[in-house]
């Protein structure tokens, strides 16, 4: 509900077309349901670019279209992450706006643009394996906004791919850095750059890396002070993370 | 090394008074030895107000007071986490200026005022018993120049003591969250604020709570996209990454 | 055995039809085998309205359709958890009153109404993906007599959603709440009801999820004592845990 | 907020005493501060006998001594868990009505009866190193007006010894069932009684036990469906939630 | 080698057709190699029944079928545990006295009766879906000769199914039980007996069963002392330790 | 119940001192309650020299004391594991038969001889640290009767150490072995015999032994087939196991 | 850069072509990314054998044969681990030199021979189940030069085996010893030889081996010291850090 | 045994001084116990400068006062490991030559110098607290003759200051690498050099390090090929490692 409906009822109250107990029934379930936060949602979604997001992962095919629907039809930018081709396919039908974004897994539907954030987000992976997740956290800020490089491919193991890059890294106002195995990366650049650094541990990696395990203990206890971590293979929280990040510079 | 040697390098060179071999191998190591990190570390602190850190547990006191001498003697500003009471007062024989924050188990000795950040960090507690993690963080935070509002035991089991400070939470630009037991805390405020929510599991609880795992998990898995994580208990690094974010405002 | 049966027994006795010896053999196993302990848990089936439940998952078709044709032989109610629409097939040709719910992936054969149970469970979820599960619950809270209200798609990342539905929430006489991910929804109600409070942590989620184990820790080390948990996945076990509950309103 | 104040301010709008822009102001943040929701659990406590808790572990005896105070200085009862002895002697310095429990490490100040709650609780335990946890359920659900019975030492090494009490098993409304080790006590009493079964796994154990989890575990996992599962050694929970299901009698 | 080679050895070197260097060489390896332990266990296996045995799982069809025509070549009793129908069917073209087992996914040939054992092994299971298991267990022991016997279903939830076969029980003299969830059924019948128990986790069950961890975790901590436990779901296993504890009846 | 007792009531029913009702409730509770399983039980301890036994740790002095004069004064023999020296001089003041067993934590006092199994039970340790386990079952299978033998300190890495006691092996009937870090002695010493080897993970180790974790999975794995396994430092399971093996050639 | 290009700019510097600031930016970023440390590992690469390798895991075929496209356009040799036989048919496609190393999984491309190293490798393997990671180990050390021998099936299970084999290990330089289940062998081998022991703990096993944990918790905890271990499966990191040691040789 | 005695033994056969059966009896146990293998060991410490070890840890004084007394009876070097500076006065009571390395925690007696071996071991570490593990490593390797440089606190946070050394670590033969919490520094060094590289994890860290946990995940996942892993904290097996492959060298 916005204040103009609900200047509307007290006028009407005023003008006794309703009374007292109509309107305390009215706004008694207001400040949830007739304010509706999920307006609020809305207002904020539409101010900062945000898409209403849709995990695809467990949900059938049908629901993910429905829903999709329903945020279409209110003119939100759609935003569907572990989406499959199938699915894309099924999405553009309903609406030809559709973008597929195969290496990250998403589909995207940007009805307007969104509000651009100031300053440039890094997107830094350890190997070409983990790009899949780099990529949801590219797609993901950009649906809100943000300006994304990456810089892929340079893990500890060869620490001079990394550092020949240090001007990068320094330029950056936000890092995302994705990294399986022992997930090293997020220290050495937590090191070398006085920003925010978001770790995102992926499930690159075999037998004691345990599903990525190894990765997301590592990180958690960087020695890097200024990591912080999100789940592994969050990709969509790193990049929603580090855009809410870039949104303090605006 | 600085851009004069450097010159006076070259000037040497063309004057013949070095050898192409000799430049060559002054060259080699520079980047690392002669251009010193460890003074640009030295300049960034100082620009950014970010004290040297001692980790005080598992070194000796001894240890501890004579790493402390040598922060102070170079005139920067210092902050001791972990420590007792007793290492307090040996700090104080060293630099009578030296504080002591005792929620915070934290020494600070302030030889400079730290560039003030712009905006605020709110740091929010699920219970009083979170209260020395989060006092960490504040006296972390408080190094680096920013401003600390705090907002103490509003765990979701009452849920309506956080809500009825939605707008104190709102209007934090960036948002520190410890909570311990099942660390729900992290998901409610995420899930009211459009800003970067830093999430400290504590190691508050007992039984299946495995020494903050429990709370570590939740917010690692917080349906509240956008929230990151630190190590358990780690005051510190949220403080920290809390600061690093605020810098984004400046 | 009953009593009727008993006595028959002591009347031969006494009437010397049978000796001693013949009716401390009769008895020495009686309270196992003659009293039967199924004949008594099937009265108790009658009494209360509970199916005889099978659980499908790692039993060959089969075997399921034997053991249910032996349930329904009987004249019991029939509940098969876990189940598969083919196994459905099966069991329709064995009793065209068989039920396929397909969310809860249930078979049920309703061979007489349960006896109702005073008071309302309402089943509550986190996002769509727990509703397998909640079903679930339900289906089997429902073959016990219970009269079930759900509330889906209210997780704590959007607190307003659920705090808008506070009546519906206070009106229950027990809650079932489903919740992956980090299962924070459990804390939350768990603080706004008077009432007991069941948790079914989902395996909804990904990485550091593990499979439901953060929901399942979290709801364990719930701040908001009164909650009680059930296994991972366990709908049927929190259904059979709140109808129980509500036999106590009887 | 109740009625009669929002209907005065309706008549201030009315009469013009306030304008359109402060009725919307007034009732913007209403729902949770306003009407105030700590009172309401003021209400529900004196309501339903429930005490405010005190969880004094990881609390400076002061802070428990404060906290104490300020509770009592309402009116309220007080319940103390994981206190000590010394705890108890300061706060019987605070109010000699005092009453320390040892083996449940509780210390409870009753200033008005709790209203009974109908139908018994039956605390059920596996040996005898159970009863700490044993006892901090009783005293927990006594403070809520449970009537309490307790079956100690029964465990299912010795299976006779829970038989030959079946009738008391049967006879209980709700039952609690601590044990460590294996844990298994809760799927034998589960599957013995219809009624409400909430397990308790203990710590008491040792090697493979790994602090209670093997308990957890096995209850988590009981083939008796319908028993759920509190935190280890979280006799509190485990009082707490069996009165709510008491409270369903009532 | 048998002492009667060795005899011969020392023969011919008595005799001079070999010299001191040529005897020294052929015993030097000869504890390991020569005496061949190979054959020890060969002379074992044929004395008390024990049958050679292919672990299938992870093996390719061909070089099952390859370590199998070696083993019947040698006259050798053969057991293929975890094998397959496909299997089955390459091993009967090798040998027509090949035996299916389908529960058990065991493939045995029987070239000669295993000596009896003395004595009875009583196999117990908590539920049908621990069945595979139990069959391994029997398939097993029978192939060593001993006299097996079974009692399924039997599980905790349930104790008077259990109860009731209580002669049964205590006329075994040796038991294996096999169950999943919650294991219990391991310490109930190691309370009603006075001989080995040999505890076998299934991995049957979910969730928080984490595969069999739950079951093992409990059986290992067993209240009823004397019980061991075997790996989850090694139903070889434990019919092999049966059988080796039946051997000291003999 | 004994069927003496059984007969007289028979006999009062046809005199028709009771009635048929009263027989009934006679009846109904008798095979647990009236035959007395806990007489049963020791009856059995009689026969088989089965001391009762009391596990001391998490007792406080006082209850452990109080148990052990009630055993006492049933004449039975008591074991009391994980005592202390204290604790053994607390016992012995009540019987001044009591000893003490230093490295195997173990109070005894035997009433009257255990009647001797037959066969031997070899202890087998794989270095000094793990003596404390050893001794505890070496202890506990006396009180039962067996003739034990140790071996300590043959520990994996040095093989030999082991092979030169293959006779004392092979000429064991049953074999404990007790062996901590990486546990591997079980899997040897179960390759080198044809008996039951029951393997106790001792806690000796450091790091990723997870304070038996380790060797307690290794023993689980044993390639070793036949090895069964109990708790971590679990010696009395171990012993009681062991001797309950050895019962079965008497 | 090699110095060439450093001497030639001097000369430019000398000869006035380049200011000072032009030679400063150009030795700016110089030791990265103009010294090229990619081509410093080209160097190190061709100078000990060290082949290229791609993970081929988790990569798609069309990236895996890029990569190996860039790789053998250096002209270097290349080493394709964790490959199909489908993918080998696609590089050798590209390269018919390409050999298929099916056990192994491996793709290998030889452009020219790598500089033998001096002394041997043992790779010693558990069970047949364990070749995969043996074969990979081989391939992977073959590659850099090594001369390797293989002593398989030779578990502890049956200690003659291994022991019979003693002077094949004692001669060995280095050794690899790959093992599943309880992963023993590592600790015997260890204990039998003075060289260094590189243990691969491998996935072979179920239940309680958990994916190759307790093979790799078991050889990180061998006492025999001196061994050290590599990743679950990681045959190709074995065969490297062996290859490594031997290098030592020369 | 060596061949003499063998020579002898035959001679005795020939010239009939003793029977087949006699010859065949005093071989039987020949290769285990007449061969001495703890000969063989001591012949080998002595040749390798191999000093006999106690782990302290875990055992009373007593026994390691007399253990390290048997030891230096034979003229053994001693190396004491987990000790106090208490043990080592006992122990320098026994023999004056006794040393104390404190940070190491260990005691040395050398009785004659370790034969000296080629190369380097360098051991580098993340930060001051890890030094105790490392100093461990250094006089492991030291009792064994290595030569040993250190490189402290050069962690990956600050990158520049273990590049710094970059010729440090390229000079070294093999390395040891301890670190704790993220345990990044071993892939970094793993990726500068071309020799064998022995990583320690420490258990330096808290929360989710879990003891070390975190860091030994990271090494064993490193993406460096080559690295290998000893347990947490093992300073002695990573000392002792290091030597063995110096031993290569020589």
């Amino acid at each position: 509900m916005d204040e103009r409906t609900l200047k509307s009822w007290l006028k009407e109250l005023r003008t006794q077309r309703i009374s007292d107990r109509e309107l305390i029934n009215r706004l008694k379930d207001l400040p949830f349901r007739d304010l509706g936060f999920a307006k609020v949602d809305n207002h904020r979604a539409l101010r900062c670019g945000l898409a209403e997001v849709i995990f695809c992962e467990g949900k059938t095919p049908d629901r993910v279209v429905k829903i999709a629907k329903e945020i279409l039809r209110t003119g939100s930018n759609l935003l569907a992450t572990r989406a499959t081709a199938d699915l894309f396919e099924r999405v553009r039908a309903v609406d030809p706006a559709a973008a597929w974004h195969e290496d990250a897994r998403c589909i995207t539907v940007e009805k307007k643009k969104p509000t651009p954030l100031r300053g440039t987000l890094l997107i830094v992976t350890g190997g070409t394996s983990d790009m899949p997740v780099a990529e949801e956290a590219r797609v993901t800020a950009e649906t809100m906004g943000a300006r994304v490089k990456t810089l892929h491919d340079v893990g500890v193991a060869g620490i001079h791919r990394l550092l020949s890059h240090r001007k990068t890294l320094e330029a950056a106002d936000v890092l995302v850095v994705a990294a399986g195995m022992e997930g090293a990366l997020a220290s050495v650049v937590g090191g070398l750059v006085r920003r925010p650094v978001i770790a995102v541990p992926t499930s690159v990696g075999y037998g004691a890396s345990f599903g990525g395990l190894a990765a997301l203990l590592a990180m958690l206890n960087s020695c890097a002070a200024g990591v912080t971590v999100v789940n592994i293979d969050n990709g969509f929280g790193a990049g929603r993370a580090a855009a809410l990040a870039l949104g303090l510079k605006s």
